[in-house]
C-alpha cells in the first residue's frame, strides 16, 4: 500500500488510504425455525486526497492495486472540480499508540453451522422452558474485519478482530394474553455465546408479561435495563458529547465542562480496549491512537470527544474519535465503546427494596429524541410492574421528559454489566432512577 | 449453473439457485460540493431447497461453483434441522414470458466521472439561477444489474439491465427565510439524466418557497406531486394489494374485488414493462412470468398480487409479484413498476382553474400510516398555495384522514407522468383531491 501512497502523491499535497476486508456469517431465526444462513465477505478501498484544500474522496470495492490507483485518479478529478475547504487543516500526523489486544483468529473461519446450531439449541431450550412461548425472530452471527489505515504523513496502522453475537424473540400466548415481542442478547469476543443466558432471561420475562396490568399516571422509580439505556441514550445524551456540536452550536453542553448534569453515581466513559469491547481498536478510523475518554465522572462533564477535522476546526486535538462511515467514506465524530460504570449491589438487592416501581425492559421511539436539548417522549414496553420488590406483571407507559433531568434522578446502578451492540456498543449497569413521571396507557 | 442443480438434487426433492450480479456507480453532493464517488460491485447467490417439506436457505456473495456448493450443503443442513412447513406446495414451474426489451450496454460500464461531470453542471446551474440558493445535497447513480434463476424443475431464467438516476436537495435562504429542503429527480434507462429539467423544476419550487405563508383548518382541493403519491401510496396503500394480506386477513381489501374503491380517474397497475420502467423484467424473483397487473380500473378494485408460495397456500396462481430481498435471501410480495394512468389536461391547467388549494410536493410522516385500514397522518411539507390559478407560496399543514376516502375524492390526473425511485418505482402522474380537510400549523 505504502508505493500507492507515492502513487497518490503525484495528484495530492496529501492522501489517505484506507482498506476494509471484512467477513461475516449469520444465520436469521423466524418463527420457531432458521430462515437463512449467510456468508459475505469483501473489501473496500477509500481515499481520502487534498490538493489546494480542495477535497476528493473515491470508494471502490477491491483492494487490488490497479483498482485502487483508478479509485485515487478518481478522487483527484473530483478534488479538482471541487472549491477549497478554508477551514481545511490537515491529515492526522502518526501518533502513540497502545498495546494490540491480541485478536481472537477461531471468529476469522468461522462457519454458519455453528451459529445455526446455537440458534436451533435455544429454540428448543425456550419452547421446553415455555410451552407458550414461540420464537418469533432472532439472529446470530460472526464478523471480522481488517483495517488499515496509512497516510502521506507517514501513518500506516493495521488491526483486525471479530466478535460474535445472538439475539432471540420471544412472544408468548396465554389465554387471551399476547405478550410484546421479549427480546434478549449475548455479545462477545468469542463464540461461546450464552445460549442458555438468553434463554433463561427472556423466558423469565415472558413469564412476568403474561400478567398484563394497567398502568396510570404515577410518580415512582424505574430500573431502566441496559436496551432501555442504549436505546434512549444513543439519541437523546451521545450527540450532545460531539466536538461537531459543538462549533456547530447545536449541543446544550456547551460552556458546561466542570458542571455537574448528573447525579454522583453516573460515570460514563468511551473506551474501546474495556475488557468486554466488541471492538478493541488501538487506532479511530483516520488513525488517530483510542484512549478512554471520561465524558461524565461522578456527575460532573468533562468533555467533548474529536474527530481530526472538527478537533483542527476547534483548535484542539482528536480525542481518537473519528469513525468511518463505509457508506460515504467520510469520517464523523463517534463512540467505539460507551462504558457506564458499573455499582456495588446486585440488581436483585436494587429491585428488592423498591415499594412500588417499574423495571424498564424496552423504549420505543427513543429515536425521535431530541439531542439539541435532550427532550425525548417514549413508550415504555416491555416494563415489568415491581411491587413489594418482586415483579408482578408487565404494562406499558409512556415518559415524557429531559434526559438531563433523568440523570439527575439517578441513584444507583447495578453491579451486572451488560454490552449492549445497538448503533453505538454500550456496556452498561441497570440503573435506578427515583421519582419519574410515567403517564399511564 | 445447471450442473449446479443436479448437485443440489442429492440432498433436496426440488431447489432454485438464483445469481445476482451488480455493478453500480454512485457520486454524492454535500453543500455545493461533490462529497464522494463510488464504484461497486459483487455477486450473490441464494440457494432455496426443500425436503420433506423443510426449507433450507443460504447465501453466498460467490457465484463461484465451489462456494456454490458448500452453500447448498449449508441448506441441506439447516432443511434437516428445520419443521416441515405442512403448507409448502411448490417452486414455480417453467412460463411463457414476454420478449426481452434491450438492455442499454452503455450503462453496463458507466464511469462515475460522468455523474460527478452531471452533478458538478447541475450546482453551477442552480446557484447561476438562484444566488439565495445551496445545493445542500444530492446524489447520481447508475446500477446494473444480472439475474439468472434457475430451478430443479427446468425453469431458467437470465435477464440483465440498468437504470441511471440523480436527485438535488435545494435549500434557498433569503433574509429570515429559510426553505425547507426542495427535491427533484430524474430516473431513467440511459445515461441522459435530465440535469437541466431537475435544477429548473427545483429551483421554481424554491422561489415559491421564499414566500411563506400561514395555513389554517380548510377544505380545499389539493394537487399532489410524484413524490407525495408515491410517500403516501407506498405505506397507505400498496401493502392492501398483496394476497398474502389477504390470507392473513390483514387487508381492507377483502373480498371487495369488483367494487368501487375510488373515483373513476383512477387507473392503477403494475407492470414492469412499461416504457418508463426502470426494471423492464420478464420474470420476478422466483422465475415467474411477468405480466400487467391491474388493481384498479376507472375506480373498480380488480384483484390481488401474489407470489408463487402465498398464490398455492390461497389456491390461486402467482401473478409475478414474487420480489426477492437479497438481505434475507427470501421471497416477499412487492410490485415491479406501479404506473397510475395519466390524463388529458397538464398540470398547468389543471392548477388554473384552482380558485384556492394547495399543490403537494411532498409528505412527512407517510411510514407510520397503517396499510390495515388506510389510515394516514401526515405533514404536507413543502406544500405551495394555489389562488386565482397560480402559485403564490408555501406553507405547512396536516393532513390526517384514510386513503380510500381521498381516493373518492380524485378529480384529475394531469398528463404529465413522473418516474419516483422510491420504494416502488412508482410512475405517476399528479393528482387532484377535492375538498380535502387540512390543519393548519
Amino acid at each position: 500500500m505504502e508505493n500507492l501512497i507515492r502513487f497518490g502523491e503525484k495528484f495530492f499535497d496529501e492522501l489517505e488510504i484506507a482498506v476494509y476486508c471484512s467477513r461475516e456469517v449469520s444465520a436469521n431465526v423466524e418463527l420457531n425455525e432458521i430462515s437463512m444462513a449467510s456468508t459475505r465477505s469483501g473489501a473496500l478501498t477509500i481515499i481520502r486526497g487534498i490538493k489546494d484544500k480542495r477535497l476528493g474522496l473515491a470508494i471502490v470495492d477491491s483492494d487490488e492495486q490497479e483498482k485502487v490507483k483508478e479509485a485515487i485518479e478518481q478522487a483527484a478529478k473530483m478534488a479538482k472540480l471541487n472549491s477549497p475547504d478554508e477551514t481545511w487543516v490537515s491529515l492526522p500526523e502518526p501518533g502513540k499508540y497502545r498495546e494490540k489486544p491480541k485478536p481472537n483468529y477461531e471468529l476469522k473461519e468461522a462457519s454458519p453451522d455453528i451459529l445455526v446450531e446455537k440458534l436451533v439449541r435455544g429454540i428448543k431450550l425456550a419452547r421446553e422452558k415455555d410451552k407458550n412461548a414461540v420464537v418469533a425472530g432472532g439472529a446470530s452471527g460472526v464478523s471480522w474485519e481488517e483495517r488499515h489505515v496509512l497516510n502521506s504523513h507517514g501513518l500506516d496502522v493495521f488491526q483486525e478482530g471479530g466478535a460474535a453475537y445472538m439475539y432471540l424473540e420471544l412472544v408468548g400466548r396465554k389465554g387471551s394474553v399476547v405478550t410484546p415481542g421479549i427480546f434478549d442478547f449475548d455479545a462477545r469476543r468469542d463464540l461461546d455465546l450464552d445460549v442458555e443466558g438468553v434463554v433463561e432471561r427472556a423466558v423469565q420475562k415472558v413469564g412476568w408479561a403474561y400478567n398484563v396490568v394497567t398502568s396510570k399516571n404515577e410518580e415512582v422509580p424505574l430500573v431502566f435495563g441496559p436496551w432501555a439505556i442504549a436505546g434512549l441514550f444513543s439519541y437523546a445524551l451521545l450527540p450532545a458529547f460531539s466536538g461537531e456540536r459543538l462549533v456547530k452550536e447545536t449541543t446544550p453542553l456547551a460552556g458546561k465542562v466542570g458542571e455537574k448534569i448528573a447525579s454522583e453515581v453516573i460515570t460514563l466513559y468511551d473506551d474501546p480496549l474495556h475488557p468486554l469491547s466488541l471492538e478493541p481498536l488501538i487506532a479511530d478510523g483516520e488513525g488517530v491512537p483510542t484512549r478512554k475518554n471520561v465524558l461524565i465522572e461522578n456527575g460532573t462533564f468533562k468533555g467533548f470527544v474529536w474527530d481530526n477535522y472538527w478537533a483542527k476546526v476547534y483548535g484542539t486535538e482528536s480525542t481518537g474519535n473519528g469513525k468511518r462511515d463505509l457508506r460515504s467514506g467520510g469520517i464523523n465524530i463517534g463512540f467505539h465503546s460507551v462504558v457506564i460504570e458499573n455499582g456495588k449491589r446486585s440488581l436483585e438487592d436494587i429491585v428488592g427494596e423498591i415499594d412500588r416501581g417499574y423495571l424498564v425492559d424496552g423504549l420505543q421511539g427513543a429515536h425521535s429524541s431530541n439531542p439539541d436539548n435532550g427532550n425525548f417522549a417514549v413508550t415504555a414496553n416491555p416494563a415489568f410492574l415491581i411491587e413489594d420488590g418482586e415483579v408482578k406483571g408487565s404494562a406499558v407507559f409512556l415518559i415524557a421528559g429531559n434526559v438531563y433531568e433523568l440523570l439527575q434522578q439517578a441513584s444507583e446502578v447495578s453491579r451486572e454489566q451488560t454490552v449492549m451492540p445497538f448503533m453505538n456498543t454500550m456496556i452498561t449497569p441497570h440503573i435506578k432512577f427515583e421519582n419519574v413521571k410515567i403517564a399511564g396507557k
